[in-house]
C-alpha cells in the first residue's frame, strides 16, 4: 500500500507528541509536516519544544521545522489536536482547502455532516461524508471527522455493547481523569499533588452531548445524526494521575440482564477495525477483568497498547440496574490513537489516497 | 461541669491518634486509659507507636501504659476504633461490663438497638437507649453508640436537609476516598501513586445500608429504625489523597425544587450540636462554596476545624434530577471528631456522668 | 506600639498569599496596600485571585483594591515577593522613594549595602543600613533588607551554631524542595507526577552565595560583607511535596566534635527575635529530632507554625566529617515568615515607624 | 545455545515479578521453578500473588506451582530476590547443594570468595569463583554471585570509567530512592504522599563499603577484594515515584578534568557485556542527557529497556571539584535485570551449563 503522507497541528502539545510517538513505526502514515500555534514556528522540531514523552523525539521528525497551522501544508492528510480556541477556523480552512482532516479537538465534534467517529461502535457515520470517491481529490473536497473527547471514547465504547444487546435508556458516568487529559503545562501541581479537583471546563457537557451522538443513528438526512434517545449525566473529577481515565458508570438497561450478561456484551465486542486489521486495532476493544480492585490506570492503562479499555466491577445497581468501572488510555485510544484509528479506517474504507 | 475520663481503644491506630490530637485540649473529656490489640501493650504510649500526626504525641498521654482491650479501663467512657475483625465482641464486653461505649467501628452499627448517630440528623436515634437514668450506673448499664462510616456521614449530612425539605427518592453517590482511610499502614504506596483503586472492601455496602439507617425513623418498637425508603448506590474510589473523602453525588427529590433551593436547604441546616454549642459542633455543619471547582480535599477538609463537611458544584442532573459534590475530613467529621461529637450528645443528653 | 501599615507588593502570588494568611492576626503590622504586576490590577482582592490556601482569603484584605507595585502605597513599610524578573528595579524605586522595602525576591539580596537578613543569625548586618534615626522619614532614607533564598535560610541557620561553636570549613548541601517554592502555577503536574527534577534555576547558585554572605563579616565599609571564607557546593531537586524544603547537609568542621556536641549547638542556638521576643520568632530555631527517619515535609514543616526548622540524622560521615538532615517551611520560615520576622526587628531596632 | 533452567527464590515479591517478566521471552533462560517463603507455597502461581506490574503474569509461569526456597528445585541455576532476613542460610543452602545461586538479596555480598558483580564493571572478580570448569556439576560445586544494592550499582557504574581514566579520591552520593525498591507492600502511601523519607534502614552503609568492594582489586588470595581506597559518603532519602533511583554525586578525582572529560568517560563507557553482545546488555551503559533538567525517573528509567543509566547535570563542584547526578531503574539495572546480566555473563564464561 502507497504511504500517506501526515501533516500534525498542535505537534508541540502533549497529544502532537503522542501522535508523532504513535507514527513513528506506523505501516501507512509517514509525518511530513509539523504546525503548532505557539511561538515554536520556524524551528527544527527537535529544537521547538522539549520532549515530554519517556525516550527521544523520534529521530525522523526531529529535524522537520514547525509551519503555522494554515494550508497549504505538506501532505496527504492532516491530524489535528490544536487548542480548542484556535482549533475551529483553522481546521475548517483545512478542510476547505481540500485536506482531509482527522481531528482530535472538540470544536467540530457537534457539526451537521462532520462524524464523531469511534471506527467499532458508528463506522456507519462515515456515510455522513457522502461517497468515498465524491471526495478524491483537490479543492472542495477536503473533510473533517472527529474523534470524542478522551473520556467519551471509553463510555460509548462500553456502552455501544449493552446498547446493541439490551437497550440503553439512562447513563450515569462519574470520571476520575488523568493529567495529561489537560495538556501540558495543563494542571498545576499545587492544585493537584494531595488533592482532587472537581471540575474539567465544558467536560460535563461534552460526554453528555457526545455520547448520544455517537450512540445516535443516522436520520437520513445527509448532514444529521439523531441523538441517541437515552439521557446521560455526567460528573468529571480531575486527580493525580499522569495516565488513564476512569469512569465509573451505572446504566438502566432496556431489557432484564444478568451482570454475566454485560460480561459477555463487553468481552465478545469487535467491529470493523479487528475485522479489518487495522494496524492500531487491538485484538479486543473492551477487556473485562474479574479482579475486585481492578480496573486502574497505572496498571491497565497500557493494554491493548493504549488502544484497548478495560472493564471491571460489573455489578447490580439500586438504584439504575447496573454498573462497572471502565479506564482507558486518555492520550491512545482516549486522543491519539483514536484519530490514527480513524484515519485507519477512512484509508479502508477509501476516503484517504489517491 | 465535672471532668468525664475516657478511654481510647486502638489507641495506636490512625483515628485512635486523631482521638488524642482532638481530646488534648477538651473542656469535658480527659483521657485516662488507653488501650490497644496489638504488640504494643505493655509499653508507654509513647514507646507504644510511632505518631504520625504533625507535632508531637500529646504530653499529658505520652506516658499512660497501653492495656489490653478489655474491661475494666479507669474511665468513664470508652471511645473504640478497634479494627474491624476484632471490634466486635470485645466492644460488647465493655457495653455489658457497663461502660457506655462510643464506637467508630463497624461491627455494631447495624445492630438493633445501636443508635447510628450523626448528631445533626438523627439525634431522636437515642431513644434506642432507653431513658438516660436507666443507663446511670453500674453492670447491665452500659450502651453503645455508633458513628457511621467515614464517607456515610457526609452523605447522611448532605441529605438530611434535603430529605426534610424536599424528600429524597435515590441517591447515587460515587467516591473519592482518602489514604487515612485504610488506617495504618492501610494502602501500600506501589498501589496508589499515579493511580486509582476502584475498590474498598466492604464500602459500597455500608454507604448503601448505613445512609438509610441514619435517614431511617424509628419504628416504635424500642430496638429498631425503620431504613429510609429509598435507594442508595455507591461506588467507591481510593485516590491519592492524604485526607478529605469526597463524594459526587446525584439525588432523585420528591418535589421539585431549583438549584438554588437546595443551596438554601444546605447553607441554613443545623442541628442540636449548634443549639447546644457542642465544643466539637461546627458553627454550620454544611458550607456551602460556589466557585466552581470546588470542594477541594487539600483547601476544604479542615473547614470547621474538620467538622464541617463543604458542598459545592449544586446543579440540575439529566437523569436523577439534581446533582452536588461533597466533602469531609475523614478522620474527623469522618471518624473521631463523629465520636466525639456524638459523646458530647450524650453527655449534653444526660447519657454520661454520675 | 503604634500599628505599622504594611503593603504587599505581589500580593497574588503564593508567597503574597502567604503573607496575608500570616499578617491576619499579627499584633503590630496591619495590611493597607496590595500591588501585583499582573492583570490583577484595578479589582478588590477577592477578586483578583483565587486564594489558594486552606481557609478563605482573610476578611480585612478582601476587599482591598490591586495597584500597581509602584510608589506611592498608602503604608509604612513595604513587603515585596514580586517575580525576580521584575523587582529589581520595582523595589529601588520604592527605596529611592522613601519606604523600608523587605523583599523575599531575590534581585537586590547580593547587594553592596543591602542586609541578607537571618534574624537569629546575622542582626550586626543591619548595621550597613547605617543609624536607624538616619533612616527615619520621608524621601532618600528607604531602604531595602532581604531575606535568603528558601533554600539558604534552613542551611544558613542550620550553619550559624556550627560555625559559632567548631568553625565550618566546606558544606555540600542537596535539596529536595517542595512544590510551593516554584510559585504559582509553577511547576505543570505533569513534570512532578511520579518524578524528580534535579534541576531549579539559578537556586545552587543562590545557596552557594547566599550561604556565605549571610555567615559572612562586615569588613567594616559601610557597604560591605566579607563572605564566610568556606566553599559551599548545592544540588537542587525538585520533589513532589507541596511545601517544606529538606537539604541532607554534609560539613567539614574547623575542630573535632562528636554528634552529641552538634545535636547540643543545634538545640540551645537561638538569637535576638528569641530574646526579643519578637512575634513571629519561634521558641526554639532549630528543633532537633532523635528519630531515624526525621525530619519529614508533611510531619515537620508546620513546627513552631513554620518558623522552626527541624534537624534529625545527626551523624559522623566518611568524606566530610559530619552530617544531618534539615527541613523547613519555604513560604513560611523560608519566604512570607523571614520578611515578617525581618520586620519585626527592625522595628525593635528602630528601623520601622516614625 | 542449550537451554538453562531457572528456579527463582522470591517469586513472589516485587523484585521476583520483575524477574519473571523480564525472563518472559530471554533467548537462553527459562523459568522452570518458584519459590517463596510466604504463605503462597503449595498455590499455582497466578493464584499465589496478585500481578502487580502491568499486563498480567507471563502464562508459561501462571500454572507453576510456588515452592518452599530449599533445595532440590528443579532447576540449573537460582536466581534469588529473597528478603534480607531469610536470605542468608537458605542461599547457602542452595549453593552448599551445587547450585549456582544469582543473587540481588544483601546477605552474601559482603562474604569473601562471593563476587559483589557489575558485569561492566568489575568482571574480573569472577576470578574468586575459581576456574569455571571446577565449578561444573554436582554437590560442593555451587556457588554464589551477587550484584549490589539498588542504588550502588548505579553510583558503581557511573564511577567506573571515572576510576579508570582519572582516579577517584572521595565520593559523596545522595539518593532520591523509588517506591518500588522497598518492595511489596513496602513504604506505607501515608508516610510518602505529599512527603520525603530521609531514611532508608542500612541503605547509607550498603552504598557505602559496597561501592568500595566493586571498585577494589582482587588481592591476590583466592578469596578477597581489598577495597577501593577512596571514601564513600552516602545518605538516602525516599522519595513519592514509583520506579527509578536517583543519585546526586560530587566526586573527587586524583587528576585534573574539565567536565567535558567526564562527559566523554561516561559516554564512551564499555564492559564486556557490549562486547560479547548479552541479551540483557545495553547498547550503552550510561547515557549522557545535556538538557539542564535530566535525568528524571519517569522519562529516563526504561532507557536502554531499564539497563542503561543516565548521567546528567556534569559539573564543576567547589567542594569536591566534581559533580553529576545519575538515575537508574532500580529495579531492572538496580535488581532482577542485574542479576539476569550476571547471570548472562556467568554462563558466557563458561560457570553456567554442563
Amino acid at each position: 500500500m502507497a504511504t500517506i503522507r501526515v501533516g500534525i497541528l498542535g505537534a508541540t502539545g502533549a497529544v502532537g507528541q503522542r501522535f508523532l510517538q504513535l507514527l513513528e513505526h506506523h505501516p501507512y502514515f509517514v509525518v511530513t509536516a509539523l504546525a503548532a500555534s505557539d511561538r515554536s514556528q520556524g524551528k527544527p522540531y527537535k529544537d521547538a519544544c522539549p520532549w515530554r514523552l519517556p525516550g527521544d523525539v523520534p529521530p525522523a521528525v526531529a529535524g522537520l521545522v514547525v509551519r503555522a497551522p494554515e494550508p497549504p501544508l505538506d501532505c496527504d492528510v492532516v491530524f489535528s489536536s490544536l487548542p480548542a480556541d484556535v482549533a475551529g477556523p483553522l481546521e475548517a480552512r483545512f478542510a476547505a482547502a481540500g485536506y482531509p482532516l482527522v481531528s482530535n479537538s472538540s470544536s467540530h465534534r457537534m457539526d451537521d455532516g462532520v462524524p464523531l467517529l469511534v471506527p467499532e461502535v458508528n463506522p456507519d457515520h462515515l456515510a455522513l461524508l457522502g461517497e468515498p470517491q465524491r471526495r478524491k481529490g483537490g479543492p472542495g473536497k477536503g473533510f473533517i471527522v472527529t474523534n470524542p473527547n478522551c473520556s467519551t471514547v471509553m463510555i460509548a465504547l462500553a456502552l455501544a455493547p449493552l446498547a446493541r444487546e439490551f437497550g440503553v435508556e439512562a447513563v450515569v458516568a462519574t470520571t476520575l481523569q488523568a493529567l495529561s487529559g489537560a495538556g501540558y503545562p495543563g494542571v498545576a501541581s499545587l492544585d493537584i499533588t494531595d488533592n482532587v479537583v472537581p471540575f474539567i471546563a465544558n467536560e460535563e457537557e461534552k460526554i453528555e452531548r457526545e455520547t448520544r451522538k455517537i450512540l445516535g443513528r443516522l436520520n437520513g438526512k445527509v448532514s444529521g445524526v439523531a441523538p441517541a434517545g437515552f439521557a446521560v449525566s455526567a460528573q468529571c473529577h480531575r486527580v493525580n494521575v499522569v495516565d488513564g481515565h476512569m469512569a465509573a458508570v451505572r446504566v438502566k438497561l432496556s431489557r432484564a440482564a444478568e451482570p454475566a450478561d454485560l460480561r459477555a456484551a463487553f468481552a465478545s465486542f469487535t467491529g470493523p477495525p479487528q475485522e479489518l486489521r487495522l494496524p492500531s486495532a487491538p485484538e479486543r476493544p473492551i477487556l473485562v477483568r474479574d479482579e475486585p480492585d481492578r480496573p486502574q490506570p497505572r496498571l491497565d492503562r497500557d493494554a491493548g497498547r493504549g488502544m484497548s479499555i478495560t472493564v471491571g466491577r460489573i455489578a447490580r445497581d439500586d438504584v439504575l440496574g447496573h454498573r462497572f468501572v471502565a479506564l482507558s488510555h486518555n492520550t491512545i485510544r482516549g486522543a491519539a490513537g483514536a484519530a490514527i484509528l480513524n484515519a485507519e479506517l477512512l484509508l479502508a474504507r477509501g476516503y484517504l489516497g489517491s
